[in-house]
């Protein structure tokens, strides 16, 4: 029997690769199958960018004289229909996994001790341990955190109304999301960071994020004293000599994600809590795998997956090894931001607006179509890298990094033929960028 | 000096390719530059969906009770902002074009001769023409196009009002573009056809574009006999026997393009009107050249662009051919459908639905989130035909068409990374397939 504990994207892969495989899996899963992913990160945050960005869309549109009004949203009745959904989801993840031969057992917490692994009081014999336990979000080490109207993206769907001022305190891509979901829901919204807003990435990229961020009120570079107020949120204090005081009606926590390994002992742990394995998902233990966020890796669902298809074809005993290169990543505002870089990233950069298609006709008025930029090694023609802003950017940015790895070189994509019009701006910069570096007279 | 006759896709496409190679070009052009693709077709489909879409989201959205009400369009303002937004794009291009180096010769008709090129009344010496005269609507051959509120695309911007009720004669892509489009604005559509609707289309497909038509009076296999009216036309009498009256406000012609070669002499052209080419878009005439949709092919800008390069390639000494094989395709309705197929399409088929994700999370309780289909050829792996409906699936399609091309086989995608929620199905499909196909129990 092969154990895997935790039900998320990484754990709930292993399991159906290896069921598939023929092997005999039990998942230990305390809460639901899908883990963070579909309860509290991608999929919340797919479902309220889709309202926020259809309210985006109206009042651009009613803004032009096209439409006769914009709507409102209805918060409480989103979050309602969103928990539907996400049922319904969980439910299929939940048939496709049994299907498949794995036996699921929800609601026990499955942990490591120093020679054996547990499904709740019960030691278990196990050919194989998989921990895939995920992470949790990190609260910031700050004063008034316990208060109420405090949130995080575990507890959102308990916030009863929509908060007219919303502090969101972090500056990563989840801060920005949620911010750019509240301020298209109407709240005003304060968004705190240590130091810059989306400070890794790319400084065209990041302008762009900040047009789209256009409204909300961003503070960088803080020192975060305290939330502060009676019982309830009331204000975040920031500043160092001088504090001051933004007031609220909730604060909304999105300061990134932390290991969970508190359950997993006998197996080496780093110093952020990351179980440490190598690039074969193994951990120091012999038969011990982990994959998913409580590596320590990107929190992304699909790396998680892929660490999972790894660990598994590691216990199958063909050999795998996970490859972190050029990993696509995305940020979902109106446009869709998305980025990958080789492990080298080096060579000539071209970059233009992205083009008026689909998504994007009704910005050509304000010059905002997003933008489309890539890096080209000059005399390999390799595509070393991607940044691009468009609907549906992060399917442009997978299947380039894919193409990229794949060997192709920009001069192979003369004859590559797009649907008209369409909105990415990618595939006609390397037409472009094939032809600059076939002409004699072009220097970078 | 070269002389292109057509300012459309394929010959601003040539007169750039041969212009930055160091060649003196003259581009006329009778209207704006552009061609049918800016001013008729794919940009103004692309500006009226953008909007149909975005009343649709709004509706859906309304109706699950998350936004409190749905906006409405107002119609003459959405063309003269679409033409504004069209006027903006022509200068780019014309900018674009001339930065170049191409002379730009607007407002005369470019002809053929037997044994001549002229430029309006002026014969010229050209070392080399390349004819991309394009294509017009096709007007059936059926009493009463002539009466006032018939409309084609060429001619819809004068419609002042919306249509309370419009009758679209066509059962093709554009046809049923338009016929979401109106559905949406709020017209009563029908949408009149001599044969199936969409009768070329993937039966998946197809049946995924009716479900998003529904609401819309489809009448197909019909013997459409006249446009009756006094001045202007009041109903479209069908049937053989016992004719029936459908009664409406304007009639909209989606009857497809004919080439434009009436004045194209002294090259071989087709029954249909098309000039005569082979591969390298040489016509029957030495040092004469044809591209784009009078030359009969498919009438797509990308296809346009591409024979355009090709002839400029050509003309410059450099062999090459034009490939047709693998041409993705799209059609925009609330989703996108798209897809393609290579020269020989057989192998085994691969269908889901689409996944929640970007645009289509909202569908879920109506079942609704799109198609992957795939056809794999099971010995070699090859992909060998994509038919999917999603947000973006024109992008999908275009990436799929030329991996494919590039050799990339079903094994190879396995260590794929996406970006996720990511609403395309078909780099998970073709995982799929790959596990499959590897299983020695499985069988097509």
């Amino acid at each position: 029997m092969i154990v895997i504990i935790g039900g998320g994207p990484a754990g709930r892969t292993a399991a159906l690769h290896l069921a598939l495989a023929g092997r005999e899996v039990t998942l230990v899963e305390k809460g639901g199958i899908g883990g963070q992913c579909l309860h509290y990160g991608c999929m919340a945050v797919c479902a309220l960018n889709d309202v926020a960005r259809s309210l985006d869309s109206s009042r651009k549109l009613h803004h032009l004289g096209i439409l006769d009004s914009a709507p409102k949203v209805h918060f409480p009745k989103l979050l309602q229909e969103m928990r539907l959904v996400q049922n319904k989801i969980e439910s299929i993840l939940d048939a496709e996994t049994r299907a498949a031969g794995v036996d699921i057992r929800y609601g026990i917490e499955g942990r490591l001790e120093a020679d054996a692994v547990y499904i709740g009081k019960e030691s278990v014999k196990a050919d194989a341990v998989i921990v895939a336990t995920g992470s949790m979000p990190r609260i910031p080490n700050i004063n008034g955190t316990g208060l109420s109207e405090v949130y995080h993206p575990h507890t959102l769907s308990s916030m009863t109304t929509l908060p007219g001022r919303l502090a969101i305190i972090g500056g990563g891509i989840m801060a920005v999301e949620f911010a750019y979901i509240f301020h298209q829901f109407g709240s005003e919204v304060h968004l705190i960071g240590r130091s810059d807003l989306l400070k890794n990435l790319d400084p065209k990229l990041r302008a762009t994020a900040f047009k789209e961020l256009e409204g909300i009120h961003i503070h960088e570079h803080c020192n975060i004293n305290a939330i502060n107020g009676d019982d309830r949120a009331e204000s975040v204090s920031i500043g160092e000599k001088v504090p001051t005081e933004i007031p609220c009606d909730a604060v909304f926590l999105a300061a990134g994600l932390v290991p969970r390994s508190e359950l997993l002992h006998g197996v080496d742990i780093g110093k952020m809590g990351q179980v440490i394995v190598n690039r074969r998902m193994q951990t120091s233990r012999k038969g011990v795998y982990a994959c998913g966020d409580v590596t320590g890796s990107p929190c992304l669902t699909p790396v998680a997956r892929r660490e999972g298809v790894v660990a598994a074809e590691n216990i199958l005993g063909r050999d795998a090894v996970m490859d972190y290169d050029a990993i696509p990543q995305s940020l979902n505002l109106f446009s869709e931001l998305a980025f990958w870089e080789r492990d080298n990233p080096n060579g000539i950069t071209f970059s233009v607006p992205g083009p008026a298609g689909p998504g994007t006709f009704w910005s050509v008025p304000t010059g905002t179509t997003g933008l489309a930029r890539i890096t080209v090694d000059p005399d390999s023609g390799n595509l070393n890298a991607v940044h691009t802003a468009a609907p549906a950017a992060g399917i442009i940015a997978a299947y380039t990094a894919f193409l990229s790895k794949c060997g192709v070189q920009v001069h192979d994509l003369d004859a590559f033929l797009e649907v008209h019009p369409m909105s990415d701006g990618i595939y006609s910069l390397l037409k472009y960028a094939s032809l600059r570096l076939n002409d004699p007279d072009f220097s970078s």
